[in-house]
């Protein structure tokens, strides 16, 4: 008989609004790209098909990363937090992350109050 | 007469439970050390004190990130997301991020429906 840690399995804990953090990393060069939401559809259908899929907090859905613009993020390894409530996604991604065209989400350094470009 | 966009000011979009996602990333390695969610209170603390604070959901009060084992987070720089609902901290930290003594509280892989333990 082998002994399994109940610690050893994966078994996520999705907060009130049955999400889970996401936090899209790019596999090559570790930036964080993006982060977002996911709820036990949208995990599954990662998990199914390898592209990355979010739970739209605003559009109340399913939504698949780059599906009208085709900036698709392959998912290559899935890491999970201790208390199993957050996931860091590290991708391969089809074009910038951005809808704004930036590399990352996170294109800007915060200085004072103000918001500084910063290179991708 | 200067123009200032809008973009340009940090605005902070809080949630309807009014908080921030907030992604710790060790300054030096790029890892990703843990995550967990900031509202004003501990966005303003800070950014005050140079140490990471957040909100505990679970506790429902402001937690300063190693107040009690001493393992804190000098926070190096913040980089603010497109729609400002998310923040990324360049932490320096002292000592290991994760409660189980690991540096980072990523440091299992999901493989099928187990958890391996990477090294972190």
């Amino acid at each position: 008989m082998m002994n399994v840690q109940s610690d050893d399995l994966f078994a996520p804990k999705f907060d009130g609004q049955g999400l889970l953090s996401a936090v899209v990393v790019d596999v090559t060069t570790r930036a964080v790209l993006m982060v977002a939401f996911m709820d036990a559809e949208a995990l599954a259908e990662t998990r199914r098909t390898g592209f990355a899929h979010f739970r739209s907090r605003s559009r109340g859905r399913l939504w698949k990363k780059g599906e009208s613009s085709g900036h698709v993020l392959h998912v290559e390894k899935i890491l999970v937090d201790c208390d199993q409530d957050a996931l860091v996604l590290e991708c391969r991604p089809d074009g910038p992350t951005c809808h704004t065209g930036a590399v990352s989400c996170f294109f800007r350094e915060l200085d004072n109050d103000a918001l500084r470009s910063v290179t991708t």
